[in-house]
């Protein structure tokens, strides 16, 4: 007998969904309308321009994705590359990994670069990819490596693309509104973010950004990009057209509002404020893990605040300690992945779930549970550590 | 200055979205757990139950895409199909032309059987076209048209498919929930549906079924299918897994949420109960109309009871009933698309939208913008010709 579905209240510091802000829900629950509605126009105006700001882009052709952020990255990769081309791919993790394929189902070839996991792309390495295969047409990489809570230097590898003729394709989905991007500083060309994360908004929509060369590509296609759902030319009749929109296909209208609300409370906080917050709370939980005698996987000089990969501490097992914080506090961290799976766990503090409360909440119940399971941890000092940085 | 969107309250009678139940609503706004979460996995149980029991299947690979119905469209052609294959496509509106667009993106090459907008598809046309086309490894229809309002034989279709050893490939979008869509009666292979019409759930998702003949299909692809997203033995892993769930990609939780309260609406209900609900205030609408002196365009014969397609009589214009329906009655209508645009408009009756007050709504509202603009019509007799049904 199925009944109704009343979900836990948890406090979400894994690598993504994160908390969701009360006032995003409120938003995404509000009277649907129509996809082609006035009203509804008025909005996806403002989710452009709210995006504009959140990416740091004068783009024209910036938009929501109606999908998750796989959907955003293959959005990328179907409107830019056509059968037969080069691309230069970094993998420092999960996601590089997830590049690949991509490059590969769009007829493309793949020449990889990588790196360590939980080290940052080497550009230097990818200079020399560029040397080694000149006929490259794009440069693909993470900005914000959600795997392993590394960031990579999106500027140089930006400039390196540029400097070598080629387009540049940047995954942004942890890094926006939890660190900076700042997508026309950098001049790359196609970028694609997720709601899930620093923006503290639902999962399921993926932000877009293309610039001037890239939307001169999707125009010049020799073929049809490979995706109807995701051809950019067909989606930027819906998007761009101003009061003579062309329907493409019915925009999750709800989500969108959920959207708009989330980018509008980044607005108010102010780009450079959330950065702030997440480097505070970061530094904070950073060293209360550390006066716990646990340490960080990623080196200081590339690590993500928005996302802290600690290891797995002797005599703690990796499943029965998140249980039990899901269980006793109903807190949830992530389990590594790929590389990392069972050597390192994911904390996340980000967007809305990046507050001191929440790295109290998280110190104090690690504590307990390891405590608990007989990990050597130092015990009682943790908090006070913390809360020294505030 | 932007601020928070408070949509205006509709009433959404055009061609989906529809009116989204306040139930639906509110489990949408629910907080946020992980896609990982051992709660959800619950979930994801119980919606793929639900899923199966609204199809009608037993096909053990039925979920819901992440992102919207042309999505889901999408996801059949690029897994059922490889390069060079011949597909038989049906066109009797907007959607066939979509079909064939996702066939020719796949390298496979599109027979089009067409039938004039706004009538059903010609089981006899399709069977010659097999006769010409022995190699057609897959036909593709729409069940329940869209754009046209008009049902097909689907029963009689997928039969045709299956006595020319092809895989049926059929558009429920608009039909589940609003009448009757009986996967295994018809031995379907693969079917997409939409949130956003007859389960009054919100726009976004797209629940498919996959049978056995199609998931051998999958099995023994040549190629990978050409989208990383919608590959579904990729997202096989992370629905089909049990409790050992491979991460594909993030799930969007609270729209899930939405779906499974939608879903279990339709359960209380009955599929039989909502498709006689549909049926009786479709005539009390028709009565009403007709006794207006407005005219059906589609046959009685293959007239889709939950979106009904009016002929726009003489004297009006299109675009200023609709936006005054919309400004004085917050009433929305759907305008016609490609062939019956200014010709028709699409009056959407579904799932949580078809209701007598609805009906009623409707009749008052275009007597009255229609009495106002001039237009030849009867007056003061549509409200009492609807209520003689009920």
């Amino acid at each position: 007998m199925i009944r109704s579905f009343y979900p836990p209240q948890r406090t979400l510091m894994g690598p993504g969904p994160s908390d969701v802000s009360p006032r995003v829900l409120a938003a995404l629950s509000r009277p649907t309308i129509g996809h082609l509605d006035p009203q509804f126009i008025v909005l996806m105006d403002e989710i452009k321009s709210l995006l504009q700001y959140a990416f740091q882009t004068e783009n024209e052709l910036t938009l929501p994705i109606s999908a998750p952020g796989s959907a955003g990255m293959e959005s990328c990769f179907v409107n830019l590359l056509e059968p037969g081309e080069t691309v230069i791919v970094c993998q420092n993790g999960v996601f590089g990994g997830r590049m690949k394929e991509n490059v590969e189902r769009c007829g493309a070839r793949a020449v990889m670069v990588e790196d360590e996991w939980g080290t940052a792309v080497d550009v230097d390495k990818v200079a020399a990819a560029f040397k080694a295969n000149p006929q490259a047409s794009v440069l693909a990489f993470v900005h914000a490596e959600t795997s392993t809570g590394v960031v990579s230097d999106a500027s140089a590898l930006c400039q390196l693309a540029r400097d070598n003729n080629a387009l540049s394709i940047v995954d942004t989905v942890t890094s926006v509104g939890g660190i900076e991007v700042n997508v026309d500083a950098w001049a790359a060309d196609a970028v694609y973010s997720g709601t899930q994360k620093c923006l503290s908004c639902i999962p399921g929509i993926s932000p877009v950004t293309f610039g001037p060369r890239a939307v001169a590509r999707i125009n010049d296609r020799q073929h049809k990009a490979q995706s109807w759902f995701l051809d950019m030319q067909l989606v930027m009749a819906y998007w761009g057209g101003g009061s003579k929109r062309a329907y493409h296909h019915t925009a999750p209208v709800n989500d969108l509002y959920a959207l708009h609300e989330s980018l509008l409370m980044l607005q108010e906080e102010g780009l450079e404020n959330a950065w702030q917050r997440h480097e505070l709370h970061h530094q904070a939980l950073v060293a209360g893990l550390e006066a716990m005698g646990l340490s960080m996987l990623v080196d200081r000089a590339y690590r993500l605040p928005q996302l802290n990969l600690v290891s797995i501490p002797e005599g703690a097992d990796d499943a029965s300690v998140r249980q039990a914080l899901l269980a006793d506090f109903n807190l949830e961290i992530g389990a590594g992945l790929g590389a990392l799976a069972g050597k390192a766990w994911r904390i996340g503090l980000m967007g809305y779930a990046c507050n001191q409360q929440n790295v109290i909440l998280c110190l104090t119940a690690l504590e307990s549970v390891l405590s608990c399971c007989g990990a050597k941890i130092n015990t009682g000092v943790a908090v006070t550590a913390a809360k020294s940085l505030y």
